[in-house]
């Protein structure tokens, strides 16, 4: 049989890459090919399906015997249907200020989900027992608005990562105020290859009662999903994932391509090498006289402070993003697809770049 | 070089097909292929990538020069953002009480958009000018939830088609009273392939200002998009579909399956045999003594009305809804790889199981 | 010391009544006194203050132990507080084509706390166990909002009532199917005087479980009371209050109102007079030729449906609304002010616009 | 005539005051005596009525001649309501932290307006052009929540007061960023009064362009004025206070209220009167050796650091809050009727209470 054919065309060129995001990336191969694995005949919608079936025993596996997935669309959905799940109406969230939830997601947490975010600064987007204490009280104050839940993201927003022993630390400390733990883990991956740890020692093994669940940054088409993990927080999570708008009707190619990145361990291959690359960049940055690294290179991402006419110039030969555009604070982020000549050659312009700027 | 390999394994059997829903069948091989052609390389994340801009160009060849896409994941994500995107906060929309939006999104649009629904019974599913009058009054009354937007579904959820004229009338009658028009397209495919007219002359020919472009149920993996055509009733689209968390990080490869559909129109190759496919069913079933066709089949749903105990052993051998229990209505639907003999065999079956009702 | 002045004027004439609506009444004297009696030194702000716990005295000695008030502002308020305490997120609320909260409140239960109403057309505003199944199906369903309360109103939008048993009847069939019943009561005293039985014999003695109590309609300045019979069926309804803006920080003053209605049976009285005025202005239109009277006179309102430009000469006379303007359908209603004489000379002025018409 | 009796009893003892808050004082009776002139007869409900008409007029004297008013229930209503109106779906509010919509209001911006608020952390609780700065960017970025207005509030919760200089600055700030300025004016007599300026040098004069204004802190019995200043930045402003619950059926009371307080310049004698009081109770802590005052003393709060157990000792004898429990700091505020005999025994007692500490 021939390959299917399709008019529709390319429209780009697959060999250039950059350090804009990981999210940039494609999909790998063998999430690609897995779809195709799940195509043909009739399954039923709405994640009634085989594949999401098969999903759950795999979930299980990684995240404990109570562990069940739901999955989603996207990350920002995967969040707003998680934090939904463990508040009430009245309910707000404690999170750190540089939070995905709190800077990138539009308002849709207020918006969609009427939720109060209660916002610490960190200085590495770390929170902790102390941080969150600063907007942990008043559960009876009816003037403000109930802290039901805490929110961490694993890696961070800034390239950095909880140990198991941190998030224990803040998961007790929920706990002992009432409150559920949500963990933000579209590059949860990342975090677990950074560590050395299975993905269970970030979550079930130290206290998370929820957690989203990234595939598309570490190498998917598209899909998340929330896993829940202690089952006792939640109600009816089929219908906030439905009203919420994230509910796939044809699930089996969401659940199938999470099945292709738990299988032979993609997750953690594809982690550990946007990993590597990270540290390679960073290693590569710090021998360049001029440039600094500002947080601790512990995931997939290096966060750097260099004179802004330099990013400028750099910007016009890769695609990265300013952090912090007045602070001069740039975010290159590595793909499961970044290669050690990109890195390199990426490393050479830095120089190149930098060079006029300290004659 | 060889085929990329995945160890996600197969669950189900490809061959096997029912009449429940045209989202349970997968997706056509040419949108699959569509997905590798768009792979590899890094795009610029978020929409602003090669196979998203290419996709504007085939949006406005189809609804016009005014005509812009913003693809989301999926029918319900779509339609609150365009509803959203027509309303004010105070805004009001006016639908079939049988309406998609009203009764199959978990209330989404009220729980996420604040959104009312002034519904209105329809005998099959069609709005009319006199039906919308029942809603459409008080403007200056702010006791009543302004009706701002009508929406209509073309194909209906009741499987019938509302001609050019029809949909003329509704929009020159809206438009009159300051209403926008919205078109739930979902099944826009299978009303355009029924008529055998372009989208064109069910859309910006006649007035629609804003529509929800289905894909998934044509052949997608996943996928749909908004298509403003009256770019003066809206704002900041962009905003909205962030916030409602239908933004796709790796928009590529919503935008490269929704040029697949339309390369070589397989959009209307695929509409075109499910319907054709609908047509060979009711003719079946119209054979079948006891069996009743409730509705004008028109495009690819048939829906029927059998004893309930006959609808309930032909469930045990093909997968379909019962539409509206009580009633005994049955719903048949055809995809776009529902074969001839599935019908056959299907219809076969109906006779089979009818026998004893009528012996 | 001589009463306090002020350099406020009298802008109106304090004898020209209407038929209006019974919020176009002013405030019995005798709770505008109680507001002087509740002045003067400092109390808690925000409820916990000496009226609103006597408050609570009150209410259990007519809504039985376990009742507790919850003073708000106004009657949409009390409802969309009260409708938001007995249900989830993904709850929906069941209830008359006719409702008050579906029709009147702008959307306020749509927009405000994201529910879905689950509408039924009812010949007389009343709703049966028979008419709730309509909506009543489909919990398990995550496509569906899930019902989760009843919402009835007594005495209804149309000036009918319910009776004890019928009531009942809706309360055991909306608790045998999980879900909880909501009495909107902005007019409760009337349909209790107009069956001459003590409030509770229409809420916590036929199995309501929560009520908007209103006070505004029946002779107060301003508000109203959420009143929980059932304990079980909520949660934080401080919270809950708060959040919706119905929270009060001189609350003593809602609550000396509410104690006046309630002391000398003051609620009963106006109650009884307006009911007593409606049957009065009844029996006078009865016997004018050419009004018909569309529905069952057993509150405060009058329904007549007479032709058109003899309503709108009348309202050149008498202040009132046409309620269906297409059917000429006109809606009269008394308050606790109105007089026997206003009655009379609306009902001769009604005979002197027909009498034309009849010639 | 006798005046009206009504059978609700006096509850507390109208000698007692405290400083917990300005709303823990009854209302004016000079504001009392207005709801009386008001009453009778039937006056349009919904604000269609003679003295809600009347208070056009006033608020365009004091606000300028594009200003027109609408009346609410409440302060929280009032700034929701404002916000909504100066902000589109996708809209955020930038706010200090320490701002009362952020803090003490449960979320229901949140929640009932989906609004993001974009919060500036300040030193006495007043934003200036630089630090709005600090959340006014990223217009574009459909990630981020669109800056769309600018809250302030007048005189601050931490009773500091802004300069109209200040004010200015902030209005020509926002306007050049195309955002709208909303002033949360719940005490905006006492800012007033602090500076001897007229309301309008604080509102219109500067560039305002909505304002929520305080009636129950200075004397009300309830009712606040969202006053729109800049009618350009507004639409539909009825439609969003019905839906927001904040539409009071007898308008007439609320407006006469508001009458009375801009009556003989009720407002400011009462304003004036609070803040001397605030003046006097600074001095006299001043002298009190071991007690900080925290903030300038601008309007009719004392916010002061004392010992935790002398706070605690000092409740018992008269009724105050912590501000921050944790730093020892407590609010001390002043009312329209808080006398200089209340002051001074409240020193006396503070001195007493403060002895044993320093002994």
């Amino acid at each position: 049989m021939n390959p299917p054919r399709t008019d529709a065309r390319r429209h780009h060129d697959p060999q250039v890459r950059g350090f804009a995001s990981d999210n940039y990336a494609g999909a790998h191969p063998e999430v690609l090919a897995a779809l195709a694995l799940a195509n043909g005949g009739h399954q039923v919608a709405y994640g009634a399906d085989a594949y999401t079936q098969n999903l759950q025993q795999i979930v299980r596996s990684h995240f404990g015997p109570t562990a069940e997935a739901f999955p989603v669309f996207n990350g920002t959905g995967a969040n707003v249907v998680a934090l939904q799940a463990v508040t009430d109406r009245w309910g707000a969230v404690i999170c750190a200020e540089s939070a995905h939830i709190n800077v990138d997601e539009g308002g849709a947490p207020e918006r969609m989900a009427g939720l109060k975010l209660l916002t610490v600064p960190t200085p590495d987007g770390k929170l902790t027992p102390e941080l969150i204490d600063r907007q942990a009280y008043g559960w009876e104050d009816e003037h403000r608005a109930m802290p039901q839940a805490v929110s961490i993201t694993q890696s961070t927003e800034l390239g950095t990562v909880y140990t198991p022993g941190e998030i224990r630390a803040i998961c007790e400390h929920a706990h002992a105020h009432g409150m559920t733990v949500h963990l933000d883990g579209s590059r949860l991956a990342n975090a677990a290859a950074s560590l050395d740890v299975p993905m269970r020692a970030l979550t079930n093994a130290v206290g998370v009662d929820i957690l989203s669940l990234g595939g598309t940054k570490n190498g998917a088409v598209y899909g998340e999903a929330v896993v829940v993990i202690n089952q006792d927080a939640v109600r009816h999570m089929k219908h906030i994932r439905k009203m919420s708008m994230q509910l796939a009707s044809k699930m089996r190619f969401v659940s199938v391509q999470l099945e292709a990145l738990f299988a032979k361990d993609l997750w953690l291959r594809n982690a550990r090498h946007a990993n590597e690359m990270a540290q390679r960049l960073a290693e590569g940055v710090r021998a360049v006289h001029g440039v600094e690294i500002c947080h601790p290179v512990q995931a997939n991402g290096v966060f750097a402070r260099l004179p802004h006419e330099v990013g400028e110039r750099l910007q016009k030969r890769f695609r990265f993003y300013f952090w912090d555009e007045a602070a001069g604070v740039v975010r290159w982020m590595c793909a499961f697809d970044t290669t050690e000549e990109d890195v390199d050659a990426f490393v050479a312009a830095l120089k190149e770049e930098m060079a006029p700027a300290h004659r």
